[in-house]
């Protein structure tokens, strides 16, 4: 028999409008005996159903539902909620490459599947779904009939969920290197071995429109990884600095350089604020300035030093940029929301003596959908600022 | 001798900051004697210099400081910020419209030119700046040698300061009807007649970027005016409802349609909460649903009821969207702001007991910028929800 879990009361306002995760400290008791990864249905305290979802007492969320009514965790419900999922990327994107599966937005919580071409990625963050991974194998050979499928599991929240950090094939074939097309450019994506899943598909559509602030530019890419945003302003800059701590990151970067064919693309080998303060030193500037940092909160009680991290570079960058010149400036950590994230540019603008400008505000791309009713799935911010 | 307007204690944060409007409570002092309209120096309570801008004592804003050095405010000076912003816009935009000059964000506060194609069209929003109307003109004719000049003074704002609400030729030619190309499109503007200025422009790159969620699809255009989003849907949508409370709005919607040669727009004239209303008791659906409405709130104390109006239409037009079909909804009321806007929309979504996702979150085209520093100049939001 599955477990119930009826929630204290006022618990389930949340859930009601949507939200998938329940927090133990939510739920008054649990009926009934099973094991962690196991579906459980959620009540709230006046015992009214709101959904089942699978359950883990090792991770900080207890359940995350997904289902609604009464359906089954079955392989329909997979495949139905899979090719959903793709058919409304595919609605609205061209290249061969985006995530097709993004957890909770697709009511599947816990669920990472990118596509690389004919490659699929899997990232399985919860126990539930990890016990469905076969499964779920099974059904996208089935919908997509992939070259291979590739899981990543060396997530350090896999380990909160109890799970062993292990990658590997899971179906096929996969090389080392898969090539992909982005804003037509070729990339070529570490699915083994590169960040995440191998590359960051979330600021595809914002790569493309940063190419108008770069035109005939000095631009200096900071925290560049496999070099997304230098090679899409390599297509029209003077010159791109492609700047990363990490050799690997870089020389991932150089060969999608010589992919293209680039000539204007340098690579810069240090620790971005080293950097950036030497540059400052020696008086250089650019007229374009691109800052993707990783997330320098990644839990609610670190937003106040994140918050100075943030001010920090992007104090420094205004100060590199010359008159008229652009800062496109982004963080990934929900946190880190939109007005906080706002609230600090505007500091880093009054403390720089710069007169800065807000010429776009833009998000993660369409096919990294947000759930208005769960504001934590909203995390990417773009922000394309003038500096005068 | 001019004005010099002493600050009260601790009143000079925000403008040092960059921010540009006075309020006449800030004020401890003002000595000199002066007519209004003219150029006053703002200090600090402690005697620090601020800055210089126009004085009107008819006005909420006391003065609009725009000068923060010693520089008078001759015609050099309006030559070089009104070149300087146009050459802003030029590198970043093709198409023969955009707003050449946008007031506090360029450094001219209360001046707003349009440009359409060889006309110009001219708001003056304050006294000190129509005091200058003249010479502006000139320096106009001097950099782009326009075919005319057109201002728009129809504006309520204008009799705030004293000012006659007058429209009317200002230098060399200007027809009737104005052509311009948008996104490919050729547009017919009212430039004597149009709403503001004659045509939206904030909205630009919105509605190009609008035309992905619109293929193949039943779109219906909410206050649609004289058509802007319907035009750019129908490129690629099956068929467009072009709906608004005004005929004269619609008739410039129709003609722009005959230009372009479109048959997939039809066009209905009715109050748009009706109009959803009745859709909803015939049960009509829509694959796209656009929401673009003139603001609902035009101060803060309008906010709150703004706030349901804004779910009250969105929540109507929720429920009108095809499952798996897209809601684009705007608001152009800074006093509305961006995380106002998405609660109020989370709130809808709860309402309407669909799941929906957020896929994009943009404000005002680049051409309208805003400052970082005076957060009332950010006043445009555009999100694009997708409908489960």
């Amino acid at each position: 028999m599955p477990y119930s879990v009826y929630l204290k009361k006022n618990e389930e306002k949340r859930l009601l409008r949507g939200h998938s995760w329940v927090y133990a400290n939510e739920v008054a008791r649990i009926e009934g005996k099973d094991k962690n990864g196991a579906l459980a249905a959620v009540y709230a305290s006046d015992g009214r159903y709101i959904g089942k979802g699978y359950l883990n007492h090792l991770s900080k969320i207890l359940v995350r539902i997904f289902i609604r009514d009464g359906r089954e965790d079955d392989e329909t419900l997979y495949r139905e909620r899979i090719a959903e999922a793709d058919a409304a990327r595919r609605r609205l994107i061209s290249d061969d490459c985006y995530r097709m599966v993004f957890a909770e937005a697709d009511d599947l919580p816990a669920l990472i599947i990118d596509r690389y071409g004919d490659v699929l990625v899997l990232q399985c963050l919860s126990l539930g779904i990890s016990l469905k991974r076969e499964m779920i194998v099974r059904v996208l050979n089935d919908l997509f009939r992939p070259r291979g499928i590739y899981e990543r599991g060396d997530v350090a929240v896999r380990a909160k969920e109890g799970l062993p950090l292990e990658s590997g094939v899971l179906s096929g074939e996969v090389p080392d290197k898969v090539q992909i097309r982005e804003n037509g450019l070729i990339m070529s994506v570490d699915v083994k071995n590169g960040q995440k899943t191998g590359y960051f598909l979330d600021q595809k559509e914002n790569r493309s429109a940063a190419r108008r602030y770069c035109k005939d530019a000095r631009v200096l890419d900071c925290f560049c990884n496999s070099g997304g945003f230098s090679l899409n302003a390599a297509t029209v800059a003077k010159e791109v600095t492609a700047l990363d701590i990490s050799e690997f990151a870089l020389a991932n970067m150089r060969e999608n350089a010589a992919l293209n064919q680039f000539t204007n693309i340098r690579t810069q080998c240090a620790d971005v604020f080293e950097a950036l303060r030497a540059y400052k030193a020696e008086g250089k500037k650019f007229d374009c300035i691109v800052l993707d940092p990783p997330a320098f909160c990644k839990s609610a009680a670190e937003v106040r030093d994140a918050c100075r991290g943030y001010k920090d570079i992007n104090l420094l960058a205004m100060k590199l940029v010359e008159r008229g010149g652009y800062l496109i400036t982004c963080s990934c950590s929900h946190y880190m929301t939109l007005p906080l994230f706002e609230n600090m540019l505007a500091d880093a603008a009054a403390a720089s003596g710069r007169r800065v400008k807000m010429l776009e505000v833009k998000i993660q791309a369409p096919d990294h959908p947000s759930l208005l009713c769960a504001e934590e799935t909203m995390y990417l911010k773009y922000f394309v600022l003038q500096i005068l």
